[in-house]
């Protein structure tokens, strides 16, 4: 089979990351088409990687029909949306997380997923593409752990990346659509079960700023699943070592830990503060393969026919999720889902 | 000054410890009485340290009247009347945690030790006097980690010794009072605050046996506390590795992580399993010296006038937040404690 | 510029992994022939990766003036002789470490390259380009750990591998040739110094097939440089554990450690075994990422007119090292290199 | 039996510490004398511990026949001579170690020994009596790492207490001597072997002092046993981390590590700088424990009339190989002890 022609839209960090491995380093893609608002990261990206299509509109790349598939890498807000246009328009579809910024928007990508059927849909939750957490996934079918207990997740960004959080806070949705829903995802996916019962906590610590939009700098949620499990998940943006993305999962013959110390490689420092592990700083360093393995898997999904095992519905599940725990935060009660 | 004398009622696994403490390595302090139920152990305990005074009543002990203090090990559901009984009498007196199983017997005892401001009275949360958590309580205290947003303590018992703690499971008061009241009294020091909200879940993931007292094998609870800091609370019986005792507290500006692995040495094992650290395997193993040094500071408070810093209304309070995580967990609600 | 076309020769694990890699994973280059002694697995990497070009005879190999340049993957006695043939042909070349197994060959290597400046020639020291390797290189070369003291390498074949390195054993060169030749480069590499004296010891300590090659299972030494630093290496075929490879650079003012748990990805299990890391189990799971670096390095510097840091002078340097361990161990004499 | 009544010379920074565990945590022991040139530190611990024995003459305190053992911490170069004149006294006794400064007045101490066969007799190489170490020690003796290859011991004093250790630098015997013994002791009781063959080198890194003496402030060997297996050792006096003592044994079947981030209690920080372990600054932060229970063996031994494990012999032999390794140092050649 031919290479697969891609259009990505979003040329943000993630999008050019996307692009560069698109163009670098997938095989059987090409990365044929680029879309920006802001015609001077279109022409960079057009130079940088030999892309012949530059546009400013999504439209315009959407009626070249000499591409295959689009990559959505726009804000978050317009994911559905692009979603929805991309497939109507006879594109298979990659989608950045969130898979959008309400519930609403989120069931409509769902039924254009439904209505396109022979088309490839596949969701950014790249975690699942992490060779750490692939293999805790497979102890846990296993048998394992034997019965899960407890999920326990931590996603907390940078203090060093703070200035870029409020700026981005009115529009992330809060800190568990924005951060909590990769590990919504994690827990439903290592669980194999679905949350009925949640209550969330948390406030402005450090950085005010939040409160504005019923938001606050660090926030938790304690939740239930309809297998008796439990899960324990904590968002935040101010971690002093790095970007603290930390997963455990406790059952009754074992305990799984991915990334218990976020360390960015393998080196070990012994100096006048004692033994010191340095840490990854952003999700690039810390997820750059799985980022890669998810766009090779996306683009083998085309080639060979197949259907990812990231769903839309995961996406749908996970956003009403993470919208029942922000209700939990902001009315300060138990939200039960079911 | 003299030798404090002490009799100790209680010679069950922990009291033999807390006896072989103070008859060989507390210094101002003499074994001077044993107390238990089972004659046979309390001649054994005179032959094996020399002491000269055995009972099988604790009133009989009571009125050996050239004891000081007295060290209380008996059962949890005896701690508040011997406590009550022993201050009566005139002594100093140490008592093993919980301070009770019931709240009402809890402040009954907070009333004894209220009228005998004289003597001294400590409870053994032998953390406290742990090597590692007085370092992170002096490194919170200094400000190192800046406000705190969440502590984590996750205490679970190994699988190996369940067959004990499903016979102590009806007398037990369940995995809140038993287990995690340790833990709830870490979160108040640490934290600095009192909990005002409480969720808890959990179950019998793997011995239903537990269900019978309206408890389970593992139960977490998500707890608010006055300065806007939250607390996770883990309490089982379930570990495979051993005994799991393990804290953390975030902050705004750094985090702590007390045993996060809890190895039982300084011996890692590189085999056809990869690197392994064992674990230990139940609370001697983890906290003797912390067993030492409580005892140790009780001596020492007598001989010099002081107060201990862990006081009866400690005990007071964890067992109030204790019984409303476990009201919590049996009525599947929300608690709010003020 | 056009893709560099590149010819391999030699289809063993390494080869097929290089192969993999300049077809699918590598930007700029085009894997254009494929050269085996098994015609089997030529038409296999042929109709895996769309190669046009398969060959039996490495001679005819370089008669095909289509190619750029040629990748050397062919056992290593014969690494020095298609050094010299593809570079007199007129093509850019990469080869495996080690350069050969005689010093004599390897200085012939050395002229080769020396007579065909304008080709670009680069040794597989592929743990340079290790990322973690790469940082404490750097880390050293800005004056981070201060004076270099001590270099240790530990480079030991897992154990359930031993079938392999015994069938390897009389034609492998022994240990300090084929496992320590890596350590030797990294010493030099992060002491920026060369070695004046050598102490080898050793032995079989359980498989005495190693012994009729006047080799061990496992052989260690203990260098000094002519900076006064010292190493000491360990290469050996019985790790337990796995794919052994650790690194420690002891300076004046701090330490540096290189997987000092050689540990496979991030996950952490605990179980009744304790806590346990798993660990990698050969070099392609270690330095998978590392081989991709070094095979885009070499197409870069070839579209680039760059030459690569690595030389042909390291690969002879770090021979003459460990030729002097081996001759050291033989002898159970020092030896002085200078 | 009575308590075995102590008198203790010399109370340097570890004097003191022996005489305060004497004093306060060994059962069975009283201290009832304490010998030191400074009337001020004799005063002192009198003071502190009640002590009614107080002489600035060993000779004095050998005449006081109401005492049973002497504890012997005065300065290297007596210990041989206090040793020989305690035991002609009558008394059992315990000496620090190194057990002397030369070869000779070492076997003139084991012969002393050998005449006072009633007498226990014990040396202070504290680190078998660590439970790490211990449970080293009892994996190898059950066959758990198979055949012993290599030990490595690293005993490295922190940067931080250089100024003493330069000021200790002409009567110290040199690294070897003062520190390496504890490896050297080590090394044979954990290979069960006897070293043939010893290389050394090092250097001044960072302090030229050290030059004067013979002596550098890192200096390493690496040794073969009798029994084939090999050892390396470092010994200095830069460590930036802290007191950095850390120990491999690696064998057929498995390796063993105590210690190897020689972290000072179970706390990790995690801060802008990473995941952080703070370090042991000193022996007595990291043997502690060790100290206090080979204390309590000697007396142990006294009234039950046993031996204990570590011999005269073990001082002597260990003594033999640091002279060794000295000298090869200092010649630059191999040295071979049989």
């Amino acid at each position: 089979m031919n290479k697969v022609r891609i259009g990505i839209v979003g040329l943000g960090r993630l999008g050019v990351k996307h692009a560069e491995n698109i163009a670098l380093r997938t095989s059987g893609a090409e990365l044929a088409a680029v879309c920006a608002l802001e015609p001077e990261r279109v022409r960079r990206a057009q130079e940088e990687w030999g892309v012949t299509n530059g546009y400013g509109r999504f439209d315009n790349m959407l009626s070249n029909d000499s591409l295959d598939a689009i990559f959505i890498a726009s804000s978050s807000g317009e994911h559905c949306r692009h979603i929805q246009q991309a497939l109507d328009a006879g594109f298979h579809v990659f989608s950045e997380k969130p898979l959008g910024v309400s519930l609403e928007e989120c069931m409509q990508a769902e039924a254009a997923v439904a209505h396109h059927p022979e088309k490839v849909f596949m969701l950014g939750f790249m975690r699942r593409y992490d060779a750490s957490y692939a293999r805790a996934r497979k102890l846990i079918e296993d048998g394992y752990i034997g019965r899960p207990i407890l999920f326990r997740g931590y996603s907390v960004d940078p203090e060093s990346a703070i200035e870029g959080a409020i700026r981005f806070a009115p529009t992330s949705g809060g800190q568990f659509i924005d951060m909590a829903v990769h590990d919504i995802d994690l827990a439903r996916w290592m669980l194999g079960a679905e949350a009925t019962t949640v209550f969330a906590a948390g406030g402005c610590y450090a950085h005010p700023e939040f409160g504005k939009y019923g938001d606050g700098d660090n926030l938790a949620a304690f939740l239930r699943f309809d297998n008796g499990a439990m899960a324990f998940l904590l968002a935040g943006r101010t971690a002093a070592h790095g970007y603290s993305v930390e997963t455990e999962i406790i059952g009754t013959k074992a305990t799984l830990r991915i990334a218990s110390v976020p360390q960015k490689d393998m080196v070990e420092l012994l100096d006048d503060r004692g033994a010191v592990r340095e840490c990854s700083q952003n999700f690039l360093e810390r997820f750059g393969a799985a980022y890669l393995a998810e766009t090779q898997e996306f683009v083998d999904c085309i080639r060979e026919g197949r259907s990812p095992k990231v769903t839309v519905h995961d996406g749908v599940m996970a956003t009403k999720v993470a919208f029942a725990a922000t209700e939990s935060f902001r009315r300060d009660e138990l939200v039960r889902l079911t």
